[in-house]
């Protein structure tokens, strides 16, 4: 190895609170899995995009079996405000709830772990911004049922939240963030539409790629990020094509799953800083952004990284560089490959760039950019 | 596929309760992770070997540092008899101790899990033999501490005790086993005799094995699982030709540590099933009876998994069979290859082949054996 290649030190640390169940049709098991806790009363969070999808319909159907009680708080936007937390927190105290239920993509799931929070340790979720700022651990039960593959937070101990009133994104990071259970059930993501296919999966692929190429990595976060990445590569072509395609849709939770188990644990890099700056300053959606990024950031750190780019060159399918391979899926998938295509202007990437070092995440990528390197590879993806 | 191949079903359960800090000398830093969990004294629960081995010195000494009592039980026997829990539970109760940490390889790992379980809910560890039959959390820390890569018990929800009174083994199976924290310090197991790394080692091999073949299996088992297996091949040798090549022992304790958690999820079988009934009647060391039946438990399941035995045989460097791969590793790592070498006596394979149908792991295993079929299976490994 030479002297810019990275040596990774043998110290880490692994930890997944989260119980996982996983399988076809679990989500209607849900009652099933309450009663036995003794809960009575649950406070379901969700969007008004599963709620018209009928995706809750299995979930309380089966509460209802149970004879447990539920409350439906559907007011989660996307970028989930601090607001929106605060308040859904004020509507938990209301009333004799015992168990939190998220359902839906990273939003609700985020906003339901935030909730959860805020009911247990008071204030607002704008406090707890930072590392292992939450004071105690919650007796409340969280359920998290994801219905995209893509996020990976129904078994992460982040979550992500917009503070408007100072145009920034807080990310609070705890271990009593994470869900007591992740029910995955990929019957939920049945007819998710394509284009959502394409840019939650190459979300649930960056968080692979980042995770395998984080200084925080470690050989438990490896062999999940390998494996995710080998499961997503097999399977997101397909779910994108055919959203009802059942096996690729099997395919695409596993991997999502697995990439959030890794990525819990070893952390990501530039292009989840890159975007996060990206998203906020041109409101473009989190998976777009991604894609839009990630072939120029694996380029940028492959040659510190010349042995895992090599492994995921090879992984991706490519008689080529990994940089070029994750670039042709990101194209063959109907991704925007261009930023201008997404309406960002030019005169922005500046503030992007800039901002991209605000983002926790940078520090665990494997090759220091400068903010002008930061600059060109925008301009690369311009 | 066709029908003698076994199809994996989608559904699984992943739940990894023990959170692992892993890293050089991490063991000497024992007392500044328990102070602010506001722990004040300690019971220390090992055997005379890590005593007379040194390898409780910098523990002790890390808890002196911070102000930390602790009193040591090192009565832990190999194969743990009920009555060395039992006692350990009423010591414990004796004194005001606010955390169980265990030192050693399983046998004081698995005894400690058992203080604590009878501490916490009482009566005697043989009436909670089974699975799920814990009652309840205990609200006691337990931080193993392994000074063997092999058993995987820091990360596991087992426990095995000896019941001689009816000369059987029982396993305790509970989340409320698992310790709180693995602290995993490849240090400790510098100079660790050659053939005890083999045997360990093998142990752990194994455990990556089995759980990958495994009916239990999922991706994030098979990830796991698959890390375990190429880490452990790529280091076994070298650990056990010289006892203090550090690349080699942390090798060893990246191996086992995964193999640990793919098999808490995945769970085993064959070969443990049979190597707990051989060991029950002819006393052989588990590690040694591991190695004596894993080839010939790799040849019987290969025709029902070729292509997991296909990538078992790349994995193992060999451009023959995944038995034969795993058969020469055992002889290169010196350990016996026959049976008869450890003196087993022929007339006792029928009781063996009968009792290891006995074993829990039995229903795991991919291809299902009638008692003739192990018994032949036993000939042909004695």
């Amino acid at each position: 190895m030479n002297g810019n290649q990275v040596v990774q030190g043998a110290d880490f640390s692994f930890h997944l609170p989260t119980a996982i169940e996983f399988g076809l049709g679990k989500a209607t098991r849900l009652g099933e899995i309450l009663l036995p806790l003794g809960v009575k009363k649950v406070f379901i969070v969700t969007d008004k995009g599963v709620v018209s999808a009928g995706l809750l319909e299995g979930v309380t159907f089966s509460l209802q079996h149970q004879g447990i009680g539920y409350d439906i708080y559907a007011e989660v936007e996307p970028d989930p405000s601090l607001e929106t937390i605060d308040r859904g927190a004020e509507y938990f105290l209301k009333q004799p709830y015992d168990c939190v239920v998220a359902i839906g993509g990273g939003s609700p799931i985020d906003t339901a772990k935030g909730i959860r929070v805020v009911a247990t340790n008071g204030g607002s979720i704008g406090q707890y911004a930072g590392v292992h700022r939450v004071p105690t651990a919650s007796p409340i039960p969280l359920v998290a049922i994801p219905t995209t593959s893509g996020t990976g937070s129904e078994v992460t101990i982040f979550g992500v939240y917009s503070d408007w009133h100072n145009q920034v994104k807080i990310t609070v990071t705890s271990p009593y963030m994470a869900p007591t259970l992740a029910l995955i059930d990929p019957a939920l993501t049945i007819g998710l539409p394509s284009k959502m296919s394409a840019a939650t999966g190459i979300d649930a692929l960056a968080h692979g790629i980042e995770t395998y190429f984080s200084l925080g990595s470690s050989p438990a976060s490896d062999a999940l990020a390998l494996q995710a990445m080998e499961v997503v590569v097999a399977n997101l072509r397909r779910a994108v094509h055919d959203g009802s395609d059942m096996t690729a849709r099997i395919g695409m939770s596993h991997g999502s799953l697995l990439a959030g188990m890794a990525f819990n644990n070893g952390f990501l890099g530039l292009a989840h800083a890159i975007g996060s700056a990206l998203s906020g300053h041109c409101h473009v959606a989190h998976g777009v952004a991604i894609g839009l990024l990630l072939p120029h950031v694996v380029a940028f750190n492959t040659p510190v990284c010349p042995e895992k780019a090599a492994k995921l060159a090879v992984l991706m399918g490519a008689q080529k560089k990994a940089a070029e391979g994750v670039a042709q899926l990101v194209w063959e998938i109907g991704l925007p490959t261009r930023m201008r295509e997404v309406n960002v202007k030019e005169e922005k990437l500046v503030d992007i760039a800039r901002d991209s070092f605000k983002s926790g995440m940078m520090k665990f990528n494997p090759r220091k950019p400068t903010e002008q390197e930061v600059l060109e590879l925008l301009q690369r993806a311009f």
